[in-house]
């Protein structure tokens, strides 16, 4: 298996180069996969060997010279795992240096690179949050954060110090912790779900600090049970990351096109080969100026997926890169993935789940509970549709992103999503019968069962309060939400049209 | 004073209108100000007169009977306090009734009105969330719901359950209150600020569980520090509501536009009646069809305000209506004012605060500390530009809203205006000196200071952070906000443009 | 050969039923392809056999029974003919009627179908533009009309009424001829393109009649010269018509879209089997709600294509129709073609041709003849980034619609589709030795260089001046345009760059 | 009168400085309204005075010295009229120079003012289109570049070379003209028009090449007139300009935008000094990074308006620049405008007339004359309206471009604005009585019936058809436009939803 040279250089650990009192150091990851070393072949700095028995490798607690290693006497190096390399007794210049490296290896055979990293001046004497290289999640430095933030602005956190659990956990959600937000959560449902995951009624938690929200919804969910629960469909599933290739010209950008075409077997394997999960659905090209944008779509499992296509995507260029030689740049990403943003192509195209709820509404479920009749509901969605023409907004129904986001908090979803998850389609229609057709469709719902936030403790508890907790769960997640939003519609929708909302805030609303 | 029709009905409580062992019931709310009742003149249900003997009022623990009111006698009924009125005895037919009611007050004079509200047939017997009517925020209803939430999903709720507060204080921010989300909140910073608000240095507390997150803003602050900082400038502040008119033909519709462009004292005067606070800067009218969209824009002072807006402009419309005799329909919201939403009206008109970050970056720090030439950002940047274009997306940066999201959170702001607030314009250029100028302006960034969720332990401590609690912070909140988006934008930025990109999530990242 | 059920419909002429003196009539069109009819086997009025004798066909000048038709003498009936049935001595009441028919015919076999068609009260009698049945592109008919437009409105068509042709070759390209507008056209260039189709210099025809167009688009090719001329690409080349399919669930739906991807043989034969251009390339699908959204793309070969790809689609649809029985509604368009509109879909997708041109613009010349820096112009291209950015313009470069439409107008394309082709994309950058590299990304271009108005006489001169007549022509067309509207934006860009634009104006323009 | 100084040195022709053989020339230009020249006071170039007596000036054919001038017999140089300056039997070197020029004048008193220009090396020999300096207008000239493109391309301008009027009548419209394009006019109509402007029946002149076109609208005509007529509103009048600012922050941007809130007198004082026309109503103001974009709206009568705006706009700024002294750069525009583009400013904004149609449809007239049912032709509206959606088109409705173009070529419109005229918002609804109301908002709908090619022979007679010629009648025009829009609305919307679309185009198109 040869490993494309952009994967092979992220070998290295960049900015890690360093005159330390022991001598020079830097840093080797493993980013592949489980693997041992069986040779250490040579370290070169500035293109002269560094004599073997000069050099010191730690791992973990272990330490070894080139010497100690051989296939008979293989060192093991596991993925994510850092070996430091010493250069014992020496120190290099300030400025540029270029590192090579030469190592045998299993399964990977002979990896040898050269890099380029620097020796800075000074390190800048800032103010600096406490960190502990060893630990940085045991309470001592959480303490010693808290203190600094005392000394530093003067603010006691006893709330913020106050959590459920140990802290460990966080390791991988965040850095440089402190305590959490505590954000209350109200209890919305049970809504009654007919999805093809999501099947029978669920009891939903809210996680906001907005007053009426979760009243708001309630009423709208005892609306669709009246009128026999909301369906729920996703109708389609993929995560992106979009890289572009800068070429000589245009010309050149749309031969590209056609060798990508033609080497999606190569570009497959190389994406797949960095997870179990990710697997590369399909490339959307699109061409302007001399510039090839490709967006990756992947099908990532329970994982909302973003650096697991990231990373696809990295190892998939990187293939690219060495089997082609007139790229002039490349960068990763280039706005067409469109990460944390809204826009067009999440509507047409898909980012994370495309979900559709639907719902026939009772008139008299709407007259009697509402105070509304469907007609003016209707006539509202389609006042709406105008608006959202002229405003140009990204989403012609009342406010799904409300119970979209109080659902993210409360299950560890990456909040920032909402951006993407913003977006929606709202379409009514009066039945034959005088009831009211109603659905949501949500083109970029960007959820998760697994990764991220899902695993931490308060997160994890409201999954389990929906069954949504692990693999093969996220698409019941996804239809869940979209149930509650369209709930949040017929609420507001309805509240608007018979003009009793701002009445409403008012029932529960802090802000007189 | 007179007092729009609209806004008097909303004295009376949809909905409220019940038989009860001890009779007939419907609840009357003061929702207008600080109020007396100097007599009760006259209940009719029906157009037929109630005996004013058979009529019994309570407020609070108090219960009265009409012929105890008088001038010298009168009944104090403050701002937000639910009378209930009760025609002892009797009940009615399920169906639509009329209520009338009339009162003599001061200082609104007399108050006099008919609304219709009904008696429904059933009561729904579905399954109910525990909830009680006279303190819903106590241990033992918070129990029952935990209690319900365990035998209806099996779930416990350990860590939902653990919170550092007396629920009490969540009055007004949830319904059906049954735990917390914690969200593990790390430091970043301190960064440096040039505002004019915000000016020194600041901790910033980042609300995610997302790894990587505060690493990466992290890098990008000490970029910044060691450039000299960010200069924040809030350029604009303004929060709306929409209300749209319908009418006979389109010719109407702009006669209205006249209209309210002759009577903008009458129209603020109403509006501005409901609140201490909110100013009525001036109204965006747009024609389209036979309907007047009307866009109220706002000052909102420290809070958000999208309530106070909606009763504002409720009262203004009240008004308006008031004094036409041609308006086919009326609702409060149209999608123009665009709640919850990006909209391309946002981005031109301002929805919150218009803020822009800017700082020269300077070139030695971006080698140095990031791998990265000025140039290869600047690059990317107008490659991201193309790429936008192609794509329809609402921000041409990397992604602004995982900062912004991350301090909504540990803030207690309204994180559903995620929405709004992701939208982000990202300008680069070379100064002759080859340093990088950056800016970032964020034209719809929705945050408070006061109201909304800022009130509660874990946020308050964080907004004290950033020395940011109560009057006169918001707009400084904002600069800091809009500082550390930009310090996001030279790391992933950099990152993106140096290739270490995918290696940085590797190195925090959980999903491995 | 199975004829799917709505094409075979189409044979009978809607509208076209009469009492008139001589009986009831309708017509039918052969609208498949050249046939013969070898039997009249039954007509049926509401389901009752109309006597055989009583009927009498009319096809140009001939008129026959159904007797004496017959395999052995059989009905030559060519594509595009129409042949009038007449129920001799009937006549039918007012309101609908079923009509059925039975024809065997050779290649098709046996054509059985029925339709319903109406019989108005009354004819309107207003007044109407004067048409001529047999022949209404004569002398007689256009100088009545002529001389119907004198007395209505008191014109003299004096010049509109001169034009070059004979004006029946105006057939198919206009109803109602009454004369011409006589469009000026300037000459620019020659510009030199190096194209794939187009290489050389070529002499660019502008119809316009705004002053100052051909002087300033000369000036940006005299520059473009100068500077070696202008790169040209076709990137993609598609033309689109998409349907829409009603369902009675998003589950519906997305079944269909999996039946729609299984079954494309038979959907590409159906289609392709309207024309001999037009390849069906695929189709794009987009869910929404319970509908599905089918965008065909089309190869349609040197012509624009729009009413190819709309008979296919039709053809292709119905034949999807006859092999589903859930098609709950069916509308041929959907606004995702987007005819006659710009969308993001085009700019993403293409409609019509992607161009890029691209140049390489000389310092030297820019600052000798246009008084402008590179670094100037690339300021303004950036600044122009976030004016398209705040605006939501469709086109981020300076006006590449007035170039693309005064060649539209002289060379006899549909010139609606200024809406599409007005979408640009400008990018420039410096290049290391401070020259500006600009190109220009048109998404969706759509030409025809055969069929609309390209055959007209004095359009096809136009094309004829740069080679562009005729078959395997419109790429080249393509290209042409690109590189003149490349220029334009050089001239304007460089014009509003260097202050002397209003200048510019008042040399040439009228406006004074 | 204070002229500033950018308007003041736009009196330097640009580009004009040559060695001639009878010495140095250069060309001054009286762009500020009519004057008289005083005093000749001094000419200097590189700072060195050129002797009064080795310097000629040239206008028309007449010739002086600058002792011939004075107060007592001053020199007549009215608007537009080009003076050349002669230095007598001198060279210059190849490069920059600097020219000082100092006038006297009534009634601007004292102009003073230097310009830099260059000598250009040598003037490129590339072939080129033959140009008469004298009159290039004139039967030779134009002979001789149909001579010019013969020999080029082999090409006989036949009927290119037919037009009907004295080619003297295009001066301002075209440069290098060559002939005429011819294109076909059709008749429709008369469509009954209730407008404010437009009342009663018109005859309608559409150009197109598209087969079927005429007999579509002419359909939809026939509906609405059975239907009553259309309604036609024009809500809105406005013409823009966009230069944009650069400032050294966003403050300083900021604090730029208040300037121009006070000192809106002076701004629009010498805005309006360049035009009897143009009346500046206000400016719309856009702050992003340091960027401040004005977007000058300004009503300009029965002209389009475009280049008037731009003249008055430049002025405008140009005053604004010698009254502040921070502004980094400038560019008169900004892409805010946004001329030929389309934009959802426009559609918000308004960009020329803001027009609306609309018409009840009667339900018997549809299915009468369209074989549709209302609910059929509503049904289609609102899924379009998600495809529009999902698209991201400028216009939810079929395609209102198609009879804008037309009737834009017959009549001597800007053909290029259908960029922005392509915009509309379709608005349907069925009535209590079953009928359908609809309505069409074309809101950057721009038309001139004065200026541009209006005056032009075919095109004057188009608008004398529609008694829409010369002053005061350009909102007229804007109605019938919008009616005729709608009118094709009806036709295509029908058509669509009775399936008989396809068929119509086979009815009259050519493309079989």
């Amino acid at each position: 298996m040869k490993i494309p040279s952009l994967v092979l250089k992220q070998l290295y650990t960049y900015g890690s180069l360093e005159n330390r009192p022991d001598g020079v150091v830097f840093g080797l990851k493993n980013r592949l996969s489980d693997a041992v070393v069986t040779a250490i072949e040579e370290i070169t700095i500035d293109k002269k060997a560094v004599p073997l028995d000069a050099l010191e490798f730690r791992l973990g607690d272990e330490t070894f010279s080139p010497a100690d290693v051989s296939a008979d006497n293989p060192i093991e190096l596991p993925l994510a795992k850092i070996m430091t390399v010493v250069w014992r007794g020496e120190s290099l210049e300030v400025g540029k240096h270029t590192i090579g490296i030469g190592f045998d290896s299993k399964p990977f055979g002979r990896l040898s690179f050269s890099v380029k990293d620097s020796i800075r001046e000074t390190k800048e004497e800032r103010v600096k949050v406490p960190y502990d290289r060893e630990d940085d999640y045991g309470s001592e430095i959480i303490s010693r954060r808290q203190d600094f933030a005392h000394s530093f602005a003067g603010v006691d956190f006893e709330n913020v110090s106050s959590y459920s659990f140990d802290p460990a956990v966080t390791k991988g959600n965040i850095e440089s912790f402190v305590g959490v937000a505590q954000v209350p959560i109200g209890l919305a449902g049970p809504i009654k779900v007919n999805g093809e995951y999501a099947q029978g009624e669920f009891l939903v938690p809210l996680a906001t600090t907005e007053g009426t929200l979760v009243a708001s919804y309630n009423r709208g969910i005892k609306v669709l049970n009246l009128s026999g629960g909301v369906t729920c469909t996703v109708s389609d599933d993929r995560m992106q990351r979009a890289p572009v290739f800068v070429f000589a010209s245009a010309r050149e950008a749309r031969e590209f096109r056609d060798w990508v075409t033609e080497h999606m077997d190569g570009i497959t394997q190389a994406a797949e080969a960095t997870s179990k999960v990710a697997k590369l659905l399909d490339i959307d090209i699109f061409l302007a100026s001399r510039f090839a944008y490709l967006r990756f779509n992947y099908a990532t499992g329970d994982a909302a997926g973003q650096n697991m296509v990231g990373r696809a995507t990295f190892a998939a260029c990187s293939w690219m890169l060495d089997n082609l030689d007139n790229v002039e740049r490349f960068y990763l990403e280039s706005n067409l993935a469109t990460d944390k943003k809204h826009s067009q192509i999440n509507i047409m195209r898909t980012r994370g789940k495309r979900v559709i709820a639907e719902a026939v509404v009772s008139r008299d479920v709407l007259v009697q509970h509402m105070r509304v009749e469907p007609e003016s509901l209707q006539y509202h969605s389609q006042i709406s549709n105008v608006g959202s023409f002229l405003s140009g907004a990204n989403n012609n129904g009342a406010h799904s992103p409300n119970g979209i986001t109080a659902m993210f908090i409360a299950t560890g979803q990456d909040v920032a999503n909402v951006a993407e998850s913003s977006s929606a389609i709202l379409y009514t229609e009066l039945t034959p019968d005088g009831d009211l057709y109603m659905s949501l469709t949500i083109p970029s719902l960007i959820v998760a069962t697994f990764g991220g936030g899902t695993g931490l403790p308060t997160q994890r508890e409201c999954l389990e309060l929906m069954g949504c907790v692990g693999r093969n769960k996220v698409k019941k997640l996804a239809e869940i939400i979209a149930g509650v939003a369209l709930a949040g519609e017929v609420s507001l929708g309805s509240a608007i049209s018979s003009l009793d909302w701002v009445s409403s805030h008012e029932k529960y609303g802090r802000n007189r």
